[in-house]
Formats: C-alpha cells, structure tokens, sequence
C-alpha cells in the first residue's frame, strides 16, 4: 500500500523514524551480483546527519546489517534485507507533537488517515526513511555500474545563487565541499546563505540536478511507465520535493519547435542528437544522450520559531521545533537523489529484457 | 509492461494512431456508477481535432462504444471496454517515416527498443493514444462528482504569456475561448501568438494548470505512493510533457521555512491551513486545502519546417512534417491533463477505503 | 481488480456473455512474434460451442478482430486488443435469471458483491469469457514454440472412465475425437456417459489432464509465484474448476518420502530425474522434466431440470435450464486449459530473463 | 520477483534458513488493528521444530522482534517489520549439500535458476520461510477476528488414516494431540503410523483440511483472483504442497449436475444452501456458507537413506539425510495453512471495499 517501489527490482521500506529500526528489502536483485558493503556504507554515510555545520548537528551513525539474501559476499536472486537499527531512541518529550500538528509537516494528515500516529519524530514521514532508500539505491548502483551507467547529482541552487548548465560543470568536484555543489564559487555563496539562514532560526529550499551517463538506449516502457515519468514519481516520492523537470523542462515551454528539436545525425555508426533538449529521453524511452533533470525542494518545515497552529482538540495554539533539524535539505538530498534515480535505471533494464523475442 | 495505470480504479489503453481502433479497458470502475454516455462524449470533443484555427485541422469525430461492464446505464463491477474506431486510416504515404526518424519524436527509441515499429502516424507514441484517457478520465470524474470532487484544468502560460495565480481567476470562464485560458486578455495574446506560430510553420510549448477543489483529507499513500508522486508520474506519462510541479513548485525553493509554511487554524472545527504553498497536499497526503500544479508542454516536435535527421540506414538526411499537425498543444492538453488527476483521484479514493479498521 | 493475469506477459480480458462483446488486451506480447490469426481462429474453433452432438448445440463463430498491437504481421511490444462481437445478442426472455437466482451459479454472489447484475446468460460469470483466453493462450503458443515448448491437454476422466497415466497415451490422438481423449476405448465410454447423461436433462463433471513437455530449467519464481502455484491459480480461475493437483498429487501423499522421491542421474550432460513424481517442478522451479497436472471440472450447474432456489425477494421458488448446454464441460475445455498453461509459462519465460546479471 | 504476496494486505518474506534472520514486512495492515505479541508468539509455537516425538527434534525457539509499524499496541497503516533471529547458525558441515543436489529438493533448480546458491540448510527453500508467513497469518487472523471470521485447519489424512467429512468432527479438539487431528481414534493410528516411519529412516505425507466459517458473503474478485484460485495458488506456495481442491473438489468431478447443486432457501431472511458441495464459493465469490478445502503434502524429500543423484560436476553419487528431520510434515504444516487463508481472506476484505459505490 505504497511502500513498494519497483516492478523487477523492487524495494519495500519500513521504519519509523524512533521506532526499533528502519529498513528495506529489496526484491528482484538479480542473482550473481557482488554486493558491496563498504560502498553501502559509504553511501549512507553521505546521506547521514551531522556531517558539516550546514547539516543538522544530531548524530547518527547508520550502520546497517544484511540479514538474508547475500552468499559470500554475491546476490542469490532472494530478497535481500537490509536493517539499520535506530540508535537514537531515548525518551523524548514529544507532547509538543504528541497533541499538536506541526505546520507545513504531515502531522495532520496522518492523524486524519490513520486515526493513529506514531508522533515521534515524524514517524513514518520522517526524511529517516530515505536511509533505507539510499542504501538500497547503493545496491541498485553497483547493478548500473556493470552496464557502464553513472549517476550523478548535485546541488545546483540554494536561494537565489545557482549553477551554470551541467555540461559546463566537472561533477567529479561535488564532493569537494560541504553542499555538494560542484561550482567552488557557487559553492562558497551557498554554504554562507545556509549559514546565515541557520543562524536566522529558519530554513531555506534548494534544487538538486541530476545527470545519468552511458545509458542504453531503449529504457522506459510507454505509455504509462514512461522513462522520465517513473523519474518524476521516484524524486516527487522524496520527503520536500516540490517539483520536477527533465531536459529543458519548464523553460522549453517558451521556445519554438525549430528551436527545441533535437537534430539526429550519425557519429561512428550511432545515432545522436546535436543538442539534447530532450534530456535524453524519447516518447518516454532512453535515446543514449545524457538523462538530466532537476527537482525542486521546499524549505524543510521544522523551524525554530513560534508558529500559529492547532492541536489535535482543535484549539489553536503555536508550536516550535525543538531539537537538532537542517537549515537546508540538499546537501543530504543529493544520495537520495541518486539512489532514487538508480532504482529506476535497475527496474527498467530488467522490464527491458522483456521487450523483444 | 507499460500500458496499465492505476491500482484499484485501473485502466489498460490500448491502439496505435493508424490502426483498426484505440481503446481502453477500465478495471475496477465501483459498481453502481451511473455511465453517462453523452458525458464521455463531450469530454472527447473537448480533445478531438479540428476544434478550431489554433488546432490542427484534421477531423476525427472520436465516436466510441462501450463493449462491456454496464448494464442498464450502471458500471456493474466488471471491466468497462471502450473502443473509438479510428477513422482515418486511408493509406497515406509514410515513407518519410517509415526510414527516416523525425527529431524529438519517438520514432527512433521505438525502432531501438523493439526492432519493430507501427510507423503510421507515429503508432503507440501518437497523442492519439490519449484520447482513450480522456474517456476513463470521464468515467472517473463522474466517481469524483458523487464526492463532490471538482477537477479544472486551464491554459496558464503560452509563450510569455502567462496568467495570474489561479486564486485570481474565474475557472467556469476556461470553455470561453479556444485557448483555454480563463483570463479573457491573456488568452487573446495567446491565440494571436498561436496563430502567428502556425503561420510561421513552427511551434509552442506552453503550460496547463490544473486545480482540484473538496478533495477530502486523508488521500494519498505513503511513502512512494504520495498523492503528488502519483499525480506527477500521470502528468509526466502524457505526449511532450515536460515538467510537473504543485503547490509552491519550483519558485518555493527560494523561499524560507517562516515564509513557506502554512499556519493551521480551525474553520467551523475543520483544521484549514491560512496560506497553501503546500499545494494541498501534505507528507504525500491530502489536506483538505485546493490541490493545485502546473504541467510544461514542450512545443510540438512535427514541424512544417525541413529537419536534420538520419534514416535507418544510418544516412544523413533531412525531413519535414506533412499533414495537419497542432501548432501548440495545451489547449488540447487541458482535458488530457484532468482526465488523468481524476483517475488518480479515484484511484486514492478506493485505496483509502483500505486504511482503516 | 481481478480481470488482469500475469506480471510481464499480461492479459486482461473483458466482456460478459450477452452484451456487445468479449475481448482480450495483451500487454508484453515480446515484439517480433508473428502473429497467427489463422492459428488463434483454430483455437477459439476447439473451444466454441456446437462443436459435435456432446457440447451445447448453440451456434457461436467466434471471429475476432485485433485492433492493435500487430503490425505487418508481427507484434510490436505494444498492447494487443483482440474482440470477439457477440452474435448471440437477440433479446431473450432473461426473466427466470434476473428475478431469481439459479443454484450453483453465481447469480446471487454477483448480486450480493456488487448490487447490480448482467444477467444475460450469466454475463461476466459465463464461461464465454474464456473465449478471450483463448485467443490470447494462441499468441503465448506462438511464444513458447519459439522455445521448443510444447503444452497438450486432453480429457483424462469422465465420470467413472479414466485413461492410463499419460506416459502411457499418444497425445497426438487427442484431437481424433469430439471428447479429446486419447485413449479411444475409454473415449468411446466417455462420450457414450454423456449422450446418456444429457437424454437425462443432467450433466457430469471429468477432469482435463495437462502436458507441458520441452520446459527449460529454471522457471517458476519462489516463494510465492512457485511456477505449480500460477498453475494451480490460473486453473483454478477457469469456470467450474475444484481442484489442481501436479505430479505425484493426492496420490503422492500416501507415499514414503523413499518411494516418492526423484533419483537424479546424468544423460549426456544433462541433469535428469529417473522417475518424475515431481511433475517437472522442485521447489517451485522447473526441473526440466515433462511438467504434468490434473484438473478437475465439476458437473455444469445448468440442467433441464426443476431445481429449488430463491428469488431476489427472498421467496423460494424453482427455476429449471433453458436453452442449450453443455452436458460435460471437459471436451471444450481443453483449449481452456492449454492456454492457461501457456499463458503462464510465457510470463514466467519473460520473468526468467530478471533472474540473473 | 515472487516474495511478495497480497494486493492490498501485502506481505513481503525475506530469509534463508541459515543466514542472520527471517522476517516479514507487512504492507497494509489497517491502522487500529490491535497487536498481540502473545498471539503472534503462540502461533509461532504451534509450526517451530521440536514440539513433539513426531517433529523435528531440532530446538528453535522462534522468538520475534517488530521493527516498525506498531505504536503503543496499536498497528499504525505503515509497514509493520517483523525478524525472527536464526539461533541455530553454527558453522555445519554442509559439505554434501554444497556440491551435491539432493533428491526432490529445489538444490537442483535454484543452482540452475541463479547460478549460485545458499546451500545452508536450503536456503530460501528450506520451509523455515513459512515462520514468516504464520506471524503475518497471525495479524491477518486478528484482522479477521474483527470481522467474526474463524479459520481452522486440521490433519485429516496421513497414509491410509483419515477422518471423517469436516462437518462430523469437533474442531476444537484439534490441537488435544499432537497430529493435530480432532479425530482421536484416528489421530492414534497417524501417530503411531507416523512413528514407525521415523524408526524406518523414512518419510510420509498427508492432507491438511481448512475450515473457514462466518465469512461474509461477496468476497473475492471475478475473473482471475477468484477467492478459491487465491486459496489455491497460496496453499500450493506452501513447500511440499502438491495439491489443492475445495468443495466437493475431485471426487465432486463424478457426480451429476443434480447431485452436485446447491439448492438455495431462504433462514430468516438470509439465503442459503442446503447442500455445501460448492464449498462456501460460487462464481469465485463468496457465498456466506462455509469454505473448506484439502490441502495434499508429499512426503518430506530429507530422508536417512542413501538415496543416487548428481553433484554439480555431474558426477553420479549418493547422498543422505544429516541432521534432525520431520518425518511427516502435516501436523506442523496446520498453522501455515491457516495462516495464508487468513492472509488470503483479509486481503479479498480490504479488496471488497472497492467493489461498490
């Protein structure tokens, strides 16, 4: 009932945000492949809080445990299961999320749909459970990597101050500096704006851009399960994101036809475009060019400031965030942007096995 | 693979552009449903071809039957077929497609992903293929009325031409002109561009807007199955789209938290929220508050205009559009666009039924 | 919502027995297939009704007409949509069925499930709807030749009659008689039991026994989608079914794990069974060997007799067959069973090609 | 890829028998469901190893941890996680199952399916799985207890020893011995027959009988996940499973149609049926009266004797049972049965809300 990603590589995340653990278990991991758990590890540790002074201070080292589907050290074909126990348990004073509905968060709506809430932390809406999709998505990568497939994103706008286009851009930097924005002057501005806005007792939104390299041609399954229409459900599924975009998105709107058209020619016996305003996507299906997209993340909601809300009695009252929470969420969102996007590019190549005789 | 939308109040489409028929199979229509045949038509008309100079000037009447599933003027739980005849299947000259693939269109991500390919008139890729949502997106707004829903899809931008927020505009006006832009000036600029567009054998993108009013609270699935994930995916499977956002979208990410959020307060004992940035939708969930968001339409890729291109064969060539094509698309898109939000909608209204004890 | 069958090669059938028609759309047909239209004719003939003095007398042709999905005589990957019209529409004197509920039918559960009913001839629940799964189970023929495998039912049982294990049968000579068992003395009896049978306004239920020879190792996806698993459900889905059992079946149950089990040993590389009660299938995977299952059909609920039962009011009443029936349903039921099977072992074909890097 | 099973109350089972741990997820549980650790734990007792002379003298004590999805006693309408630690992971010698495929074991067929393989202890294949099943089953059953439904499921069969029709035994004495047949003379004859086979190093199977009362009238979904074609597909994912039949079932196939319909009446406004030879199920639709069905096991493939096969350089030899191994299969397999109809029956209940207006 929504926790299911995926039709061949399939995740199902479970977890609360202070309940015992999180996790996931990944169905359709096609057997034979290595699985590397130091590089898991490395993954969640870029998504992982208390990394820099612009992410939220709480520690928590996301440690994970296997615990079936992995044979000396290869995928067997079985679901493989992933936990990662929460470490950060102790018994908090949540009344003032216990009765009160936080603005902007889904403390409301979870109220009104279950008629039951698991109000600690967030519970299941808590961004904690993009952890499980990160270390699933680690899996999903090394999968891509045997077929030559790169994912890679970063932060391209905090605030006003935004990056030139990708191809003008070397994402080998992005993991030079703290916000994981590969343009070093860029770069300096955002981590100041965050800084400030920190300090200001708010938060701020950002976009993240994604580009995915060396993909195959003939990926995405029309006419519903287009390329980049399972693109756009896999980032607008992250916890803040706003909107999404492939190509040249909402600003190609405004342009013509004859502008807009990518022009085929041939290069060594393979068919290219001489611009990819199609984002490398073609009737819903991969045409080799470069995937690229961006997606929009609101500021994060929790503030630390009083803000008019009601409680569950319907009385109106105020509430403030308490605790250790990010100024700005896409630093951490990068890892998830990627993981999401490498879960889509596994499910397609094994939907794409399908395709012909 | 690809064909099937929706978990509950499920559709299957089927047909290519030139072939015997399109049609779609709708699975999980809830008995009882009053089948308002002349309702369907008339959302068909809004879509067809040939409605006025700033469409194409093809004449398709999209007649259709029902081959199944009603009894009596009642949906009867059973799958509801639907078939529009397609009328226009003289044997034309396709050879320029046949060998030759026309920029940005599908025609070469189809001939690389199955080796084989219904050129006529693009085949599966056609926009054609929407004409068979646009008839369950009638069925399904028929369910959405019997709970009061109201889904209103409008033409928000053109060119440069854009209109104001959709709380400063009086949506029963859209129908008014053959833009299908409520805002009577704006939509003036629009048709002149427009023509102007035609005349210059070229093409526009622009945007369709979309408000969806007394959603109850409680819709949408977490966490991959949010309610704007699910919308976002169905948008973004429609012909040429582009881009999704909803509620404060892109330009919210520039905001502040203290700016973004919105207060809860009580309303007769209904918790309401004073502003809606969050579009309606909170932590993938429905709150209640107006659901709104903007689909980007690139400009239509056939244009009467010769294009750089390659053929099969892998030669360098050149091609031009031929026939009677749409010089800008939203128009058209208006319907397309709600047609898939109230088979989203009606698919979460099933769903919800699940929730709870 | 139930009408859909199969992850990857998908059908979904619609249509009730007396409304405008049946049909079938295909969804993941592998482009490249030729499709057979003289092929798929020949099976609707083996399961129409009027075949030979032992089935129903009705007269149906079931001429269809594919709509989709198939061009220039082979399938595209897209979806195919095969209609079968109704002939038998002229308006009948339905008032028995429609006030009062015939036992053993499923006329008071649709009315009780769904508050509205076709009552025409049964309408969804008719075993007309197999007509579609026919034709889609000649196109995942087509597919499984490509592979060498070849699926034979025939009619093992009727009443008392039984042939021999089917290593023991040329199945070749199923056809060779109007009740498709290959073993002429017991087809003689058999076909004499239901002429009887139908003198006496009554009818029998028999059992349809299945072959699948030429399977490849290792289809059939644990745990739960065990390849006997979608066997016994897809059998179990067909009108009139009881019960499915595969290799050894309630037989094997009296057996000692030492008679039971299947020696291995090599043949010229190969890893073969020297018995095979296992039916071809271990740990719900295909070993290999000759898959083979039973299916049993009870006795058709329509007899020319008066029957007590209950009308919509609640009052008792009798209500008595009309028309033409099927005195034993297993003759035409063969093709049924065949393309279930081959429905099945085509999508697990298509789901095989995940299972590995 | 086959791990999952359910639409909308959706389990989702991980594990090897030898690795870290087994578990479950469930997606779909209705929030408010209460959750009763103590009722999950009994149920474990009932299926774990070591209860009786006649099981398994292996200890395992299946105590179970829930990770997630359950928040002061209540379920929550997220994912709830549940692992069970494997105890027993000494490091065996597994050395004859590790090269060599043992007979009428899924050794063979995953080593050809995946091409590599958790030998220990089968694996995934091993019915160690079937723990996670039966504490999903036991939510579900509690799930059903809301609704007044009672499922029950008893030994009938082992060998030549079987019990009466269902309708003339006390299911309550069930669980008075440990066959789990409520037949007591004939339960003494089981357990002594199942004894000797012990001592002979040999193995028997067995029938296992459901018995579902109170269910409401209008469960299950025409055309292909008919309720009785779910039973049956989740009875036979059971492993050892080889048959499935409800009703009447395969002896029913003999009748006539006179014999064999259920004639309706009307108890205090309520139809019904005298007879029961359609078992509760008409059309695949529940019809109010009781549902029962047998379930066939084989013998269990692990015996104490040198049995021929092949190892994987397919090199002829022998190989024999080690270790502690049930001698027939039935008495534990009863809490499986029943928990994948409670599984079944608690899906097609949520399913049901969807049916209507």
């Amino acid at each position: 009932m929504g926790n299911v990603y995926g039709k061949l590589f399939s995740i199902s995340t479970f977890g609360e945000s202070h309940g015992p653990a999180i996790g996931v278990v990944i169905d359709g991991c096609p057997a034979g492949l290595v699985i590397d758990e130091a590089f898991i590890q490395s993954e969640l540790d870029r998504r992982k809080p208390g990394q820099s002074k612009i992410t939220t201070q709480r520690k928590e080292d996301d440690t994970f445990r296997i615990l079936s589907g992995v044979f000396e050290g290869h995928a067997t074909g079985t679901p493989i299961a992933l936990v990662i126990e929460n470490q950060d348990q102790r018994s908090k004073d949540y009344s003032h999320i216990a009765e009160t509905f936080r603005p902007s968060h889904a403390d409301y709506t979870y109220e009104a749909k279950y008629g039951v809430r698991d109000y600690r932390g967030g519970g299941r809406s808590s961004a904690r459970e993009t952890a499980a999709r990160v270390a699933a998505g680690a899996i999903a990568k090394t999968f891509l990597k045997q077929h030559g497939i790169d994912v890679q994103a970063y932060v391209s706008q905090v605030g006003e101050f935004k990056t030139p286009h990708y191809t003008e851009l070397d994402l080998s930097k992005t993991e030079d500096n703290i916000v994981r924005c590969p343009d070093a002057a860029t770069a300096e501005k955002m981590i100041e704006l965050i800084d400030q806005v920190r300090l200001d007792r708010d938060t701020i939104g950002g976009i993240v851009t994604c580009v995915i390299r060396q993909v195959p041609v003939g990926l995405g399954e029309p006419v519903f399960d287009k390329l980049h229409a399972e693109l756009g459900k896999a980032m607008l599924s992250i916890n803040a994101v706003k909107g999404f975009e492939y190509g040249s998105g909402f600003e190609g709107t405004s342009l013509r036809g004859s502008q807009h058209n990518d022009a085929f020619y041939t290069d060594s016996g393979r068919v290219r475009t001489r611009t990819n305003l199609s984002g490398g996507i073609q009737g819903g299906i991969s045409n080799g060019e470069d995937i690229y997209f961006n997606v929009a993340f609101k500021p994060v909601a929790t503030i630390m400031q009083d803000q008019q809300t009601v409680n569950k009695a319907g009385e109106e009252t105020t509430v403030s965030g308490k605790g250790r929470h990010d100024p700005c969420v896409v630093p951490r969102a990068v890892p998830i942007v990627e993981a999401m996007a490498a879960l889509v590019l596994a499910d397609f190549i094994l939907r794409a096995r399908a395709s012909k005789l």
